[in-house]
């Protein structure tokens, strides 16, 4: 069963006990456009601490430098090698892991930031933001416009049965993402025609995939016993973090609600920790 | 198991046992453009018998009207009230079962066919082919063009998680149709972001659902023992037929080979009789 944390020595112990703390974003340090209360404190007494934060995101509407934007803009202090987003890491799986010959294209269905990160690996790539492809319109639920089309379904489809060796990733499977207005369709929800026509599933790179924890590690090695996973999904953050062996800190100011987590019908996903807010650990500036 | 027809008496014992004829389309009478050999004097030898002929498809991007320019473009003879399509049955279902108050409205991700079909019974409509909501270019192989999309994806998504008693229909479930240039994906693959972001599955109306048959009967009363159900699809028009209680003749001119209705890894569907093709059928022709 989860510990729940509530004291300030609570607190306390678990400043002392990592080295290392990934944090999920959206749910975590921030609502859509509103900072979760206490975050900039709690970073900051973090730093001030000197342990290592990593920011690790299945947003991958974003690059890592647009994402950095997102922290600016918010007033959070952020490295760009401090953030792995789920484009991110597809592109270093198709570089480093599959290897993609050069040659080779990627066809996306996704958005400018997928095609940045690829772009930055040094694959060439197709579809995407190809105003043949795609309406560019982004979809906010208070003006209730057409979110980014995905047009290219059948030529996604047409690639994927008639290339020999053609592979089907994804950069996540989340079937939802939290909006600033409320939940929307997630990338899951995207791959999921693709998948229902070819029968398969897609290979999917973000969390809770050990694809993403492999991307961290190459660039960053630390101790997974003095780290901590700090996330708001069960079935993402705290299944990622327990699957390599870190801590977890499921907080609630994101998708899960207490009730996933204790009593008679809670998840088989177990969390470390359990608190309601990032923003509880000010608790520990003495 | 099925029996595999192949004399003259086979068929011309079929032509006397079966008074209703219910065809599929797409795979049975033709292949995307092009019409399977002897249909014309197959269909034309069920006329002169006086049978009544029935075309019961799934495709939804077409009313019964449209659908009905088909036939004449292949020079087949054809009534617009002898083709029911998933388009007409939905719109019939929300009519008539689902008894919809007239200030309601449908929310369209799909074609014109499909708004046409409710506009014919009154229905009110919005989504769909609206220029804000779509772009409207047809995807074929061929030209390899962008598909209709489905921008609406995250407007249908918050009506269904928002509206009390928002239902989600669609007209079918199918997830891939054969197109004149090979396979695309299906309206099943269209409704399953949907389906994925709400994590529920809607209701079908299409074959194999008892819906599509409901439809039917409510115009033409038969005796289901004298009633014959010929398809292509195993899970859609083999089930459609065995589930309503007529024989089923399964043709192999469309998606299903031989091997998955006879021998050790057959499906579980069984059709009452197995024929390459419809045109099999002239062999009856006296």
């Amino acid at each position: 069963m989860a510990k729940r944390l509530s004291s300030s020595p609570d607190y306390t112990s678990l400043l002392d006990k990592y080295d290392t703390w990934l944090f999920d974003c959206d749910g975590v340090l921030w609502q859509g456009d509103r900072l979760v209360e206490g975050v900039p404190e709690v970073l900051n007494l973090l730093r001030t601490h000197k342990k290592r934060i990593l920011f690790v995101t299945n947003n991958a509407t974003k690059s890592r430098k647009s994402y950095k934007k997102k922290f600016d803009q918010l007033g959070l202090e952020a490295r760009v090698d401090e953030v792995f987003g789920s484009a991110y890491a597809s592109a270093v799986y198709i570089s480093t892991v599959m290897k993609m010959p050069k040659h080779k294209k990627v066809y996306v269905v996704g958005m400018k930031g997928l095609e940045e990160e690829l772009e930055e690996e040094g694959i060439q790539h197709l579809g995407g933001t190809d105003p043949a492809d795609n309406t560019l319109a982004e979809f906010h639920l208070k003006d209730f416009q057409p979110d980014p089309d995905v047009g290219a379904l059948s030529k996604a489809f047409t690639y994927l049965r008639r290339n020999p060796g053609c592979v089907f990733l994804a950069t996540n499977i989340d079937s939802t993402y939290p909006s600033a207005d409320g939940l929307l369709p997630g990338a899951g929800s995207i791959s999921a025609p693709l998948a229902c026509a070819l029968g398969r599933e897609p290979l999917s790179i973000g969390k809770p995939a050990e694809t993403m924890m492999d991307c961290i590690k190459a660039k960053y090695q630390f101790d997974p016993a003095r780290a901590i996973m700090v996330g708001d999904r069960l079935n993402t953050d705290i299944e990622f973090g327990n699957r390599g062996g870190l801590s977890t800190l499921l907080v609630l100011t994101g998708i899960t609600h207490e009730s996933e987590v204790v009593g008679p019908s809670a998840s088989t996903t177990i969390p470390t920790y359990l608190t309601n807010s990032i923003g509880d650990l000010r608790a520990a500036i003495s």
